[in-house]
């Protein structure tokens, strides 16, 4: 990255331990130029002082490399918000501390983490049991000098004879191990059978029954894992947690962006992701009571970066076109060589990626509920930073990836923040008064309820987070303070507050005011414009105009009412009871190939035969982003909407504006 | 191990780090103490106090465990002889310091190791070349993102079509390297084909056409390894190497009894003895200039013991009844799994074990030269610590191991010392004079020859090594001087000279004196005899009286003539040009298992095959043994044998009783 060219009253702040630099004006908060610059430091207010999060720290004296001199009174000094938390000697907070002169920020492990409510669980689901491993308990006969057998290949034997196997072997760390596990005469193998052989992989002596398997959704903001009895197939326990790569850029496209600039640091990125791994894995086996050794099957799923970082591959590829995989197809491996912390002879399952941008874990959302399970039309969106978007039915399913970036999940807005306590995430707004009601997440009643005020008492109101602000723009234009193409109407209202040319919306006025800005509309019809014109490539490509049912995976898919998506424009009209939230589906679908081997045949078959579609390469692309800016949008007609919601009268020249293009 | 009572005036002898200890009289020489408890302390001239190699150190200190207090000062001081050596202080040498207290003596690493000459190279032979890997060299067109197949996949795809290959996978540690790989388009792969599946163990960028394997054996002793050019079949580099593990033990028996009291010290054996391989393997490939990581294939070859501590497996099962190996089946795995430093994906293969003393060493030799190539019965004898001993033809392979015990390398003689410069390895006596010709390893002339004088005057004559032994045994056999009870005959010479009841036969008056005592020519009886019961035990499960053929494999079968090793009884009676020495057979065999995939699946047809025969548990094996004392021996006649050598009379009876017992 070269550093940006110096303009008058501009200083240089560099990050550590990213490395992303740039200049600012005097003046400038160092969380907004953290923001600029992608660099992840936490901030549950947004930057209004009422967190105490973002928490960072100045690196003095000289710095010959990057032709700086740092000091901590490079900074405004500590005010009156700063004097209202208890921070370590050395810390200031980025929002309240503005740039005097050049700087080296640190940004301390424990604030660059997300400590976001990881909203994953584990959907209940039956899926039928047929796990990759199984086990067998034999007795063994004493060893005989007249038939020198080693001790390995009688198991085997007795295994083989016992099971029904054939060609089975012994895994290379059990060599060590069957000495002892055969001592009693009676023993416990565990016999993997997703390999080209049955492989025997794990070994107890006398009779043992516990057998436990791990599905893993690798996110780039969560990493979300559930403990299954692979004897049962029941779900016995789930944790989360943030991503620590967040460290290295709060995006996928910023991590590899890092790892253009620091080639080296690659394995940082991999110990990050597998280094949680073994912290869930632990907390996961600990909250049953288990031993992290009794689990002898893990499967993971993840888009493409986290795939790859996950397996030490270097993604930079999949940063520029032509985002080639280093490997797409599925993946087994023993655990130990991508050094987790399972039982030594643990297997491991990686579903196949779909395409660059498409990955193991669109792979694992289409198992479990992908176009193919319907005779109708069914279109599949999985929304994170990038939207993986499937379409199809039982004859042919489609798949691309749509760059939405993060606004959905509340960055990007002005007040902003992911999902924790204090973030509103719902709005009303009444068509007539133009007032707000509003619910805030980790207390129960709405505004205008009863008990409101004692129940946010603790955790204050914070920010706004991505279904609050999909909400509150939706409810903004079916109430006509916002027209189709976005713009805010100056309606009567002291809600509405000129803010130079535009106008902003006041959504919560307490100790701290939370405004619903021009730019933050822009960002949300931005990234519902991304989402609706990949929909409709594929729409184009199967050759439909309309799709029969819609369905909204990921935890954001559990939050948002389907009703706010479609006249927002995210996706396109269709009968409301046609659309569902269908929660982690990649979860889902991590756990039935955990599960079930049949499975792990059918998302691969799957995974052949879906027609990927790139959006980079389609010029119609970019045409649809365009006319999928305006409020539901100008490419179709929403009939089932306008029968369910009482669209505002300005929509109709957006709907006009439609059919001229398209007739 | 108790600590044996104390009598009066025994002091107690503790050596480090094996634990070993016993009790010894006041003015016992350390070096017979260390042979006493089997601790292996360096020592070439065999005690004499002429090499300086017997160095050991005493601790200092009070040891409440062991109940001891060890000085110094509990050794006899420093005479003469140690003044002659340069040693460092604090240093004594174990020949000449005598015991007078309670002592823990320490072995310092570089004398516990044995410098001996390796004698094993690789034999020339020709094997048909089909390794088991092998190099693809395959164009890549550039990634394609209308088909976003990733780069392994694709790779993957290519080389099939290239190739030919079905089901081929990719190997883990490739997953990473293969973007770098295809970068330049045009890509080597090395084709692992003795798996399940074929898989890519390897990837060059470009076109590559280095592929090297390495073959060792492992012996107790000494370990050798064969640098092999996959591409030619050539052997292009040797190398050999003591078994670090000598310092826990100088036999087998002793080092898993060493194991028995230090259990937890399994992973020092297993670590010394992989150390070594990886010296041999940075050896190897110096040796022609290539990288350690350019070797992609090994084989490995070793007794029971051997076998199961290089795989980091527990031996002690070996140690006693019933002998249980822990794994007898052929191993495939990833070199990296033994934490070998070869290519990451580098393959390693094990031939079978055959039986509990009959390891995958022993299927080497069967496979380079086995009874089941000749339609004739056939005997083949590898002489090591253990002999394995293989009987039969086309039809049937029997095997057995006899434990002849160290004795016919120089072990446990006198005068003896391992085959080493300066070592007599070769005698004739005049059947008239009873005086001695001799020839010393490392110098060309015999001693009656010309230069002889000059030509031992650097390397002097230290001791008597396996081969010298038994010849000299077997001279004094054939001239008169021992009858064939083993008794030293008195006979008119100044060479005899009386020791006690018996007498000695001085073979050589130089700077020191060498002798043939009456003791030694004991323990040449009991290990031709343990050797002759084993050979004739499977003759009696074959149901023949004779053999047709016989093979001497192992260096000691290259360096004894045959003609002696029947004059003593070691084998049976057979036509004296149908004895060969076959050379390092085992080596040979683990050459022709990585040459080629078919000599593998050969060798495991084999062993399957193979009867196998305890001698534990064969009443008649401890029969044989006591009338196999006898020179030639008690239990057949030499008629071959008599009509090539003239035999001395007093053999008569030893035939005839041998037909009063058979008869």
């Amino acid at each position: 990255m070269d550093i940006p060219i110096q303009e008058a009253g501009e200083k240089l702040v560099v990050f550590m331990p990213s490395g992303r630099r740039g200049r600012f004006k005097v003046g400038t908060p160092l969380l907004d130029a953290a923001r600029t610059l992608g660099v992840y430091v936490e901030s549950v207010c947004g930057g209004r002082g009422l967190c105490g999060r973002c928490q960072i720290e100045v690196a003095e004296g000289h710095f010959d490399k990057l032709g700086l001199t740092s000091r901590a009174s490079h900074l405004t000094p500590p005010g009156e918000t700063e004097g209202r938390y208890r921070i370590k000697p050395g810390r200031r907070l980025s929002c309240a501390a503005k740039v005097l002169g050049d700087l080296v920020v640190d940004v301390p492990a424990e604030f660059a983490v997300n400590r976001q409510v990881v909203r994953k669980r584990a959907e209940t689901r039956r899926i039928a049991l047929d796990a990759a491993t199984r086990l067998v308990t034999v007795s063994l006969p004493m060893a005989e000098m007249e038939h020198p057998i080693g001790d390995a290949d009688r198991l085997i034997e007795a295994i083989e004879a016992a099971a029904g196997y054939r060609g089975l072997r012994m895994d290379t760390p059990m060599l060590m191990q069957v000495q002892d596990a055969i001592a009693s005469g009676t023993v416990t193998a565990a016999v993997h059978e997703d390999a080209d052989r049955p492989v025997v992989i794990a070994l107890w002596p006398g009779t043992h029954t516990g057998l436990f398997g791990v599905a893993f959704d690798i996110g780039s903001t969560t990493i979300a894992g559930h403990l299954v009895d692979l004897t049962t197939g029941r779900a016995v326990a789930s944790a989360g947690t943030s991503n620590p790569q967040i460290r290295f850029g709060e995006d996928l496209m910023s991590r590899v962006s890092y790892l253009m600039m620091n080639p080296d640091d690659r394995f940082a990125l991999t110990d990050a992701v597998r280094g949680a791994i073994a912290t869930l894995v632990s907390r996961l086996a600990g909250q049953v009571g288990i031993r992290e050794t009794d689990i002898l099957e893990a499967v993971f799923v993840g888009n493409p970066v986290m795939h790859h970082l996950f397996l030490g591959i270097d993604p930079r590829a999949l940063g520029q076109a032509p985002f080639a995989l280093a490997v797409s197809g599925a993946l087994r491996m023993p655990a130990r060589e991508l050094g987790l912390t399972l039982h030594p002879g643990a297997r491991v399952y990686l579903p196949p990626c779909i395409a660059g941008h498409v990955g193991a874990d669109a792979a694992a959302v289409a198992l479990a509920d992908g176009p193919q399970h319907h005779d109708e039309v069914t279109l599949v969106i999985d929304v994170g930073t990038n939207a993986e978007i499937l379409l199809g039915n039982r004859q042919r399913v489609l798949a691309a990836s749509s760059p939405t970036g993060p606004a959905f999940e509340g960055a990007q807005i002005s007040a902003g923040q992911r999902a924790a306590p204090g973030a509103i995430e719902r709005v009303r707004i009444d068509p007539v008064t133009f007032e707000p009601r509003i619910k805030v997440l980790g207390a129960d009643p709405w505004s205008d309820e009863e008990g409101f005020a004692e129940s946010v008492a603790d955790i204050g109101i914070t920010g706004i987070c991505g279904s609050g602000i999909i909400e509150a723009v939706a409810e903004l234009f079916l109430a006509g303070v916002v027209a189709a193409d976005g713009t805010m109407n100056p309606v009567a209202s002291d809600r509405i507050r000129a803010s130079g040319r535009t106008f902003d919306y006041v959504l919560w006025r307490g100790e701290i005011e939370i405004a619903v800005t021009q730019t933050d509309i822009r960002a949300i019809q931005l990234a519902k414009g991304a989402l609706y014109a990949g929909a409709r490539l594929l729409m184009d490509h199967l050759g439909v105009d309309h799709v029969e049912r819609i369905k909204l995976a990921g935890a954001f898919g559990s939050y948002i009412e389907p009703k706010y998506a479609m006249v927002l424009g995210m996706i396109p009209d269709c009968k409301l009871e046609n659309v569902a939230a269908i929660g982690n589906a990649a979860g889902t679908g991590a756990r039935m190939a955990l599960l079930n081997r049949g499975h792990r045949a059918e998302v691969e078959a799957l995974v052949r035969r879906v027609e990927k579609i790139e959006t980079a390469l389609e010029p119609r692309f970019q045409e649809h982003f365009v006319n999928a800016m305006a409020m539901p949008n100008a490419l179709e007609p929403f009939p089932h909407l306008a029968a369910a919601v009482a669209l505002p009268a300005a929509t109709a020249p957006a709907g006009r504006r439609a059919g001229r293009r398209r007739g």
